[in-house]
């Protein structure tokens, strides 16, 4: 990995950890209820949406007392997907990150709890803010929202289950990429613009760095999936191969998802280099998240 | 039922709902997804949280264009719990208010994906609303994130759960209550205060007047679930003595669970006339909440 994005990391994931527990040390919440919520959220991962948020401020230098808030919101809002999304009634999966999901361990009316609770705790940290003035705190409640509702992530895995079964064309393969992560992967960059008080120009331009990333994301996914080996994912390789799911390679062969994910890590390029971060922290995060083997 | 209530219930009610509607009509939602949102807000109930939202508004002589978003907002907060709690992992409930649960018709995959959207939709109304100001809405966020997460309603969810395993002393039966259905009615008592700009003295009072209303809520429930038919409840009777969950006639006795409802519906009454709402839309509710039959 890339020294720079490599110190930002190890300054950055520590700060955001701690501020995950932080939040979550909460009085009063029921002890099962706070251990199944933990569980979770220290399966960890690699953070890579409040690497984002914090990316954005790192690259237009400006600074926030409310950023490591604002990341460990949107991280909440992903592990609580995570819980759900791993449950009997949806995916049905015993394993994530090498380690077994939360209903496995705590039962699956603790993980519909653990996920619910989740949910509302991203909310309860961003009307917590205390630095950000209030109308741009609002904002980002109504833009998380929407980002992780019926209308972005959520909506994202209505498409997904329904598109199972059969092979969707590449257009909607995209339509569900567009909303399960991208949506969420949008919302981080947002975010970030928004406490930096970007400009208008960077923020369209961010806005199309992020679609492009969250897209590239999920080619990289697709494709490792067929690559990579069941140690490195810490799930069983091709696992959307033998639940004939349709991906990047199932539909455009392995060599033409690489094309693409060439194209939109191109085009994501291009939009940091039309407002000067062309050489920034938010490029290695982009070269990290299409580069990486697991 | 007394007739200034009959008539601020049929003023309101078809507004609460026709605000939900338009909430619900956003675009971009996936056909299924919509379709099963709106099936469980359909299925209606007694909108006593909305009720309770406008009522303050009403007693305390204010008027708010975004009250019905607010009122709205909450009834989701509501509605989701209902969605998540029939689950087969949860209460494991085939039908609710007479017609088939959520899951039962949509699946358990969408009620659970419904359910997590509807509560983003809660914080997504919060964040538009447009007469009031930022900081009141930000405080509306954090107040419902508050009430309905692991320190508010799935607190109370999670301890219900645990305490089905056992006997209950009277004081956990109530901390269940409390988070479970408590926290919630508070919080819609709060937010017409806040949209009020009622005074400290009254929002105190207010608190007091919600407590007592939201536990002596509860006895009835109890009360009835021993009393009424099957046919008036729309579920089955006596569903909680047939699982020996701890309930107020129980723990008790029917005269003593009797008891107890009027002594809070007494205190929360006298909260009411120390602020000179002795006679109110509110003071109706409480009545009405205590005197039902279903």
């Amino acid at each position: 990995m890339n020294e720079t994005l490599r110190a930002f990391m190890d300054e950055k994931i520590p700060e955001i950890e701690r501020e995950l527990m932080n939040q979550l040390a909460k009085s009063d919440i029921p002890d099962v209820l706070h251990e199944s919520m933990t569980y979770s959220v220290e399966a960890g991962g690699k953070r890579i949406r409040p690497l984002l948020v914090l990316a954005v401020l790192h690259d237009l230098d400006s600074d926030s007392a409310d950023a490591l808030r604002v990341a460990a919101s949107v991280e909440f809002i992903h592990t609580y997907s995570l819980i759900h999304d791993d449950l009997p009634c949806m995916d049905d999966d015993d394993f994530r990150r090498g380690k077994p999901t939360n209903h496995t361990v705590f039962g699956e009316d603790i993980a519909t709890l653990a996920g619910d609770a989740m949910q509302a705790m991203a909310f309860q940290a961003l009307a917590e803010l205390r630095e950000t003035n209030v109308s741009d705190a609002l904002e980002l409640v109504g833009l998380l929202a929407k980002a992780s509702g019926a209308q972005g992530m959520v909506k994202g895995q209505v498409l997904d289950m329904k598109g199972e079964q059969r092979v969707l064309p590449l257009a909607e393969l995209e339509e569900v990429h567009i909303h399960k992560t991208g949506a969420l992967l949008s919302y981080c960059i947002e975010a970030g613009a928004v406490l930096a008080q970007a400009t208008e120009e960077q923020r369209t331009q961010l806005r199309r760095f992020s679609k492009n990333i969250g897209l590239a994301f999920q080619i990289q996914d697709d494709i490792l999936d067929v690559t990579a080996t069941t140690e490195q994912l810490g799930k069983p390789a091709n696992s959307d191969t033998s639940s004939e799911k349709s991906t990047y390679p199932s539909l455009l062969g392995l060599d033409g998802a690489r094309a693409q994910l060439k194209e939109r890590h191109e085009e994501a390029l291009d939009a940091l280099q039309s407002i000067g971060l062309g050489n920034s922290v938010l490029q290695l995060l982009a070269d990290y998240i299409i580069e990486r083997n697991m």
